[in-house]
């Protein structure tokens, strides 16, 4: 596919379709190249394999609240219903947003009629496929390592707490009691199992990594398109334009802005939900770290990569989202160098247009995702984190180093917790 | 009535007669369909009973402020205080409201007149009588919901204080002295007292809650016609409309525009009393759940659901009051996609003012009623929460269990405030 | 002199009179009616005055340094050279500003010479000499009762001392030692010093009010003229005026906007210390009304009346000053109600001028004093007391009852400082 | 030289002379008069010089983080691994600038053309030559002071350190041990070692200041042409001009905004680097100033002039930073008072772009380098510090005396930091 076709849905497609096997985006002809054929079927393979799931999820989580609740409510174990909730409340949005997919493609593949046509083709110097897979594969391949480690360091805690203990189980016996405590009430331990409830656990782990993944590839998807607009006028910079071109070029920047406002009513729960448990999770962990992390390494190190990680990924998102703004502020920049003869009441228009309105991704109306959020959530973590220390320095946490303690199965579900994100 | 023929007035006429039953505005033919028969009178009934419930109100205040003094200041009986001045507050600038609420209704009617009228007739597609009786009765009932908890807490608290300390009263006398400690130093325990001052209690009790509906039953009505002026524009939209068009639009706008200022002038005071207790109110009792709250589920649940009840009737109040704004700014977008040849100094003028004021309910000028809010209030809940949380964990609060000590006297009147609330 | 003819030099004339009293404003002719008469000469009576209290209160401070070095730094001794300083600088400012003040009640004069001729002249319905002189009794003598207060309980706690020790000294010779330890260790005490200090005193203990009152009374001033702007469109409100009458109007609201750009440039330093003084006083106070303030009333009595008039004469120069910002913000809602068939040039550069620039006292740039600035100066203040109160619980403040302790030495200086502000 | 013909190269060519004694600015000709003959060339003198010190910085960089890892991660360590860290990203985007500095040169003195040619000639009051220099010397010889006060520090406690713990072993190599901790692990000591490391040690605390200092010196060379703007504008305040003096104005601003926006591109990294290394050292700095900072006058003068210093820079890097947009804002004034029949398409334009735009340094686009920043930059600072003292109160740090234990060893490297700043 030659650079100057590339639409965003032929360069998304596969990658929604890895995503159906984790039971998201449950549209038919997800992978066809033509948008037209995008559907949602109630009565579909993709739908009803994404119900299944979806329905041994919320049941996991409705036994998890209930052993919460039979083994008493802590701060610890608000944590863990907090993360299933968010897991899931992602899965529902969305689920919700991939009914009105086939639509949005549809109208997507509209705007872009304008982009790969002449005269912006020769503008079309990103290659947006490349960078939407290289981003994709690598948020996702590190939310893989972060969940490898989390599962590794769990075999390793197990099988200590098996020799401390001279339990008389067996190894995976042990591993299902330490990982699932709450099934354990419920089920008892089958082979069978395991391999189930890991699948069930990374179909709950993919859309909290996928959620900031997937705000990344439309900003990617809609910043190409401004670039294409932004260059188009760049290249007459000096040259007097009639009011003729400014028109075109205003009304087409306005395509592209209904369509981020139409994307954005979709989206904007989902970019709420992701930024909110971001910063409780940095706020979270950056607490933690204050605190001794663990007796071994592969604790720590998995505690350092997901902290790492979990940070880069927010700051990531947060840039990749805020591109929009930075090419609207260079257009306003370029149109301030229109020379005096061919400003019409056209360019007036648009240079008003663009310094008044925010043209951002804003989570439900209440911030939008420009370069100053980054700042503005940094400020905010450092914050918390120093009021929340001044509470650490007396309540300090004591580490678990021993495996056999009673009240170790308030702790296993924590860990357990970790293991999701 | 048809939902064409809905005047604001005519909607919310029944629920100011509701409002009258607790002492609140108190104005003569309330309940008349002709606005210009509204009147507020010094020598009418509903100002007559007003007058007694403000006038025992006030002596029952007094009452308080001289017990309080008389058994010690703390934090607690302060909160006391508050609560009353707050709901005593309310009222006076409810029934301030009240003298200039026949002068609002009419020019509110003369304004609607545009809206009720052909062309805007058409975009007449909110019912608002239905959302004013929901949103109010939504309100109201769960306010009411509240009080019952916290009335019958107190039952069950004064039945186990009786037998706890074998006291020699009667229940009902054991409840007065627990729910009325400053008055049963002034007033000997009668049986017809008891209904008298639950009755009183309503009336302050009612405020409380229905400030915040108030807020939204007025952004509710004025919402509704910025709506209508919003789907005209949308109705036009792409079309060239001629000069003419617009300058009637954008002075309709501006003739809503100075109705909300006229509303705003008067209700500025009571958007800043109810802000500024609910946040008190919130970060209060978000205080109070981090210590242990009650040994019985009665008390437990009586908490629980006054402190959900209260934020979600808060982002309530904040959200709806924000609707203005939001169609403000929808217009905004509207405007921007106006064809270039019906482009005039109308259009022009009328965009440059939507960008640049803000339209949107003011606290005093210190603040706007826009989605915004949400967050900033949000946030400063979350920041002062941390604050005081660092002060929790070295002065931990302990949960009285025993119901005949002698210091409960200084703790009856707290729980007293409650149940106001 | 009729309220047609009310310059502001006429009216605050006699007000600076009695600074000079107080050291202040050292201008010759200050209470002559012709501007022009006024001057700053460096050979006159009250220079030469302010010279000598100058200079005593500077050796007064110079000691109050060396004496608190040589007992040794603390929070509370800080404290007193802060105020010290507080004082002095505004005396240096107001002094700077003195020489400059002939210069600009002049050019103020030639900006009057417009608003008190026709077509100005009917809208000076404001009578700005009535409530200069209103605010400023009012300020200073809720000052004077403050500082009275204050002496009053030195007075008290000096007849304690003498009392609960057996001091073998007279009353007044007491009263020295415990007022001015610093001073003690210099000069032995003499009856006729004490007259002489309590007025050094109330030369330093006059700008830290005057200063407050200074802003507000040039606020008016201000705010008086851009009434009147106000007033004249508004009397047009709906009929259609000639470009040139906007014209007019808009040169008018340039001059008076120069006029404050001219003012803010010799009184932002002024008001950046009113501002951080007032802000830092009210942490300190509040913060000190967690801990036990006295054991009699009079110790109280002078604590909370201090408090409440410093929150009060805060908000109340905040509003006053603000009041600019507020008639610029009606002007331009009048702006909006402008005929479609007058709107011109000059009304579109007016409404887009007073949109964009904000007309306001600012503090040398960092922040302009509008409605908004009270808001974040509370929530500031809050927030601060919320850190600080976290830092009490854990080191108790004790109170001092005992009047004859060795280290009352330290204490004492800081009471001293009280009865300055 | 004249000053009509002081351009920005010629004014600070010895300024970075001076620099690349300290390996920075590695370019050929830099003190050539002529910008053509400047040069960034691999194979010169100054890179290679630039490179050995680059190389030995990073290898005993290298050599700390191995020795703090091998005794122990802790706050302090933490914090001398930092310092390091700035130190050398400061190099290193010091380096990345020189090499685009020629081709920067270049575009510089093409506009600068413009200013020093008629009609701006005349408007060339400011001596930029002479302030480029005396902030330069000033902010370098307070930071050579600090210097200084912190080595003749480490001198006399190396002195202590040796008479007290009986070492028998030389001056030079006490010194040695307690300076370069780390080094004494990997390196025996050698007399000839102590200037070497004394000179690398001041190429690392040379950019520190130096930052700062650049930061002015481009704020001041720009700062200077929008000043010649603004005297051009000002000198025809009130007179009509054509409109195509209005287009010659509007364009040479443009001219120097794209300079601005070209040097900001390069500089974001080493603004962002500066800001946040000013703010975390102020805010340790003072949270030391809580604890007690030393048992002699030296390490207190030491540790009081670095604060002190730093504070002042940092003040000063803002406010000069800042003077653009000052100039700016002043631009905007004189706009307001062009008169009507002078009022063009090319004043309203103007005055447009100058209002919605921010014309300042940013630090990559998180916040502008306006007057704004310093008061939020001082009430971060002390939010930061309250809420940090409230830490202090209970984990009370005691300062070390004694001069041979054995944990001195974590301590040493501490006060090398210091030594470096």
């Amino acid at each position: 596919m030659s650079m100057g076709k590339q639409t965003f849905h032929e360069s998304i497609r596969k990658i929604l379709f890895i995503s159906q096997i984790f039971a998201l985006f449950p549209i038919s002809n997800v992978c066809h190249r033509n948008v037209a054929q995008l559907q949602y079927k109630w009565m579909s393979l993709p739908v009803a394999y994404a119900t299944v799931i979806m329905i041994l999820n919320v049941m996991e989580f409705g036994i998890v609240i209930y052993y919460t609740f039979r083994t008493g409510l802590s701060f610890h174990s608000l944590g863990t219903i907090a993360l299933y909730l968010v897991c899931l409340l992602e899965h529902y949005y969305l689920w919700r947003l991939a009914k009105k997919w086939p639509k949005l493609m549809q109208q997507w593949r509209q705007v872009e009629e304008f982009f790969i046509k002449i005269p912006y083709r020769q503008f079309m110097t990103y290659n947006m496929q490349f960078w939407l897979w290289f981003w994709y594969l690598f948020i996702m391949l590190c939310g893989l390592t972060e969940h490898c480690l989390l599962v590794f360091n769990s075999f390793q805690k197990s099988d200590l707490e098996r020799i401390q203990c001279n339990l008389n189980v067996s190894y995976w016996e042990t591993l299902y009691g330490r990982e699932r405590p709450h099934l354990r009430m419920v089920l008892p331990f089958r082979f069978w199992l395991l391999p189930l409830f890991e699948w069930l656990n990374l179909t709950l782990a993919y859309p909290r990594s996928f959620t900031d993944a997937f705000v990344i590839l439309v900003s990617i998807g809609l910043a190409a398109r401004f670039k294409q607009i932004l260059l188009r006028i760049k290249h007459v910079k000096g040259r007097p334009m009639p009011s003729i071109f400014w028109r075109e070029v205003r009304e087409h920047y306005l395509v592209l802005k209904k369509l981020l406002r139409l994307l954005n009513n979709e989206m904007s729960a989902l970019i709420l939900i992701s930024c909110a448990n971001n910063m409780y999770f940095i706020c979270c962990q950056l607490f933690n770290s204050f605190t001794n992390i663990g007796v071994d390494w592969v604790a720590e190190l998995a505690f350092w990569f997901s902290l790492v990680y979990n940070i880069f990924r927010t700051i990531l998102t947060l840039s990749l989202a805020a591109l929009i703004d930075e090419y609207t502020k260079k257009i306003i920049a370029c149109l301030r160098d229109v020379p005096s003869r061919s400003w019409c009441i056209e360019t007036q228009r648009f240079s008003e247009q663009l310094a008044v309105d925010v043209t951002a991704f804003s989570a439900a109306g209440f911030f939008s995702l420009t370069r100053k959020l980054i700042l503005a959530m940094a400020s905010t973590v450092v914050t918390y984190e120093l009021m929340v220390s001044s509470v650490i320095n007396e309540a300090a946490i004591k580490q678990v180093t021993s495996y056999c303690k009673h009240y170790e199965r308030f702790e296993e579900i924590g860990e357990n917790v970790q293991q999701i994100s």
